[in-house]
């Protein structure tokens, strides 16, 4: 994906110096741009991070997640996470049944990384959606066109109109903090999605309410080498319920930056930049600084890399299960 | 409105004989026509018949009512009244706030009929949609393209996508006593809304539940002659909420089926076929047989009717706003 070009004609802005809450987290390095983040941010503010819950959770959904986290931590601010099962249920023809247990299911895995209950909201659509949220989206339904949306989002005569519809709950989503507790949003959103921001930044204007700012992330490299996991393409992602022997298959498996053989890797040495397996190393805590001169250099092979990941992933990922169980009793506290 | 032109463009049934049930109430002239009501009435069904709230209440929803109320009593049936203040929100451009107001203002004339709160579920979309008539509009709005709704309703690519997907939630009040309590519904709507009731069946048919059925049911005229009453033309609607001296007005000011003059209609008689203050009269329980023998004799003049409707109103509205007021005590009682 060719970041700079979408950022260019999105009209985003770059940070020309991370702000100090962001610069140490681990994610920092996956921002792309922002818009309206260093404003906003120097008040009291709410961050919006939504879930599409159309299959298990994976790592990346769970680096996303563990960084809004680690936001809540540094801004001691509200986070809303809305659930859309409604619009993976018009979208991708899945079941309703599986829009709602894949909702529930990946709720767990959010609820386990620590959210404080007391600054946190998390509505599924199709579980308990409030009665203010349905009015704010048919507020915000009366100010876009079916014209819009089919510019927009591309959607044709054919398309069903929950879909359409759906566009003004995505933008209720957005705008629900501000509505309710009077906080502009920051939305951490890929930034692909960044047409729905504008949208809304739009809408809130004409509706009255503070325009939502954004953290744009870019991809968190699959597995395979790919830009962009996918539930559906199972090599490519580690799922949070992945035994320890599924997690070993997946690394063992996994795209690095090495060369062709050994001794050319010790001659020339790898390419970290381009690695799958350095890239976990990174989220999940590993010390990558010295990680990436003994690649550079020669020193360190990719069978090590994998090795040290495996152990790391499979630590991380037992303590997560724990937590994971633990969360079915947080649900009631977070689903208001 | 040609009736006859609608049944057969629709495809609706007549009564060929009226059911007892039915044909004593004074609503059973306005029964245009129906769908499948012998075959669904014939084991436990619910009706549904709702309110756009978009003004006061008049005489002629009150007339609607009033039915809805009898038949309960006569069937023992389930009723199910939404309160679509949602789609007159985003249709008539009124304000939000009025969109409650209307909604909370009308629920007391509907609840001080006297409808049995153990049977009947009273829902206003903006103020306590159930998260399962939400999640049925979603499923319903998956089976409706842009291209139905543009061609049944009309709607342009400039129609907002609120409007467009109140479709789904009409169609979803219409299915909700199905899907909730597995009774099929009879809709009591008025003739022209039929292509609403059909896309409903041929919903229905795609989710798997009992096709709806419908009474259809023609206008009652306005006190000024033409053949809708409005809540935006004063003169033509009394409202629930008039004092006894505006009902004397509005009444004094009604389009009758009198002659030009006194002595023309002594000779002639008038005509009650045509006649507001006839059709008010016999809504409202007068002894409507001799006066009509009296009025096509030419021997009962305008005068004379005006005033036993004027007397007739005021007592009806006197107790029925005595049972208004009551009924706020009710509210939360039928809005579960």
């Amino acid at each position: 994906m060719d970041y700079d070009k979408l950022v260019k004609e999105f009209g985003a802005e770059r940070f020309e110096v991370m702000p100090d809450e962001l610069k140490d987290l681990r994610m920092a390095k996956y921002i792309v741009s922002h818009r309206d983040f260093l404003s906003i941010s120097k008040k009291p503010f709410a961050i919006v991070s939504g879930r599409g819950p159309s299959g298990k959770f994976h790592l990346g959904h769970l680096a996303t997640f563990m960084f809004v986290k680690q936001m809540q931590d540094k801004y001691k601010c509200r986070v809303f996470i809305p659930f859309s099962n409604d619009e993976k249920f018009l979208l991708r023809g899945i079941s309703f049944e599986d829009a709602q247990n894949y909702a529930m299911d990946n709720l767990l895995d959010i609820i386990a990384l620590g959210f404080d209950p007391e600054l946190t909201d998390i509505i599924i659509d199709l579980y308990n959606l409030p009665q203010d949220l349905y009015n704010l989206a048919i507020r915000v339904s009366r100010k876009i066109t079916y014209s819009t949306v089919k510019a927009l989002l591309g959607f044709t005569s054919e398309t069903n109109i929950g879909l359409s519809f759906y566009s003004a709950m995505q933008v209720a989503h957005i705008l629900y903090p501000t509505m309710k507790y009077g906080l502009p949003s920051v939305v951490i959103v890929a930034i692909d999605q960044d047409p729905f921001i504008r949208l809304t930044r739009d809408i809130a204007e004409k509706l009255g309410y503070h325009k939502p700012g954004a953290l744009h992330l870019g991809y968190i490299p699959s597995l395979q080498g790919e830009q962009k996991m996918s539930s559906s393409s199972p090599y490519s992602a580690i799922f949070t319920t992945d035994d320890p022997e599924t997690v070993k298959k997946k690394v063992m498996n996994a795209f690095t930056g090495g060369r062709e053989t050994l001794s050319l890797q010790k001659e020339k040495g790898g390419n970290p930049s381009i690695c799958s397996v350095y890239a976990y190393l990174d989220l999940f805590g590993a010390d990558t600084e010295q990680i990436k001169k003994d690649c550079v250099a020669g020193k360190r092979m990719c069978g090590d890399c994998k090795k040290e990941l495996i152990t790391l992933l499979n630590a991380f990922l037992d303590e997560h299960r724990r937590k994971r169980e633990k969360s079915k009793n947080l649900v009631r506290k977070f689903l208001k």
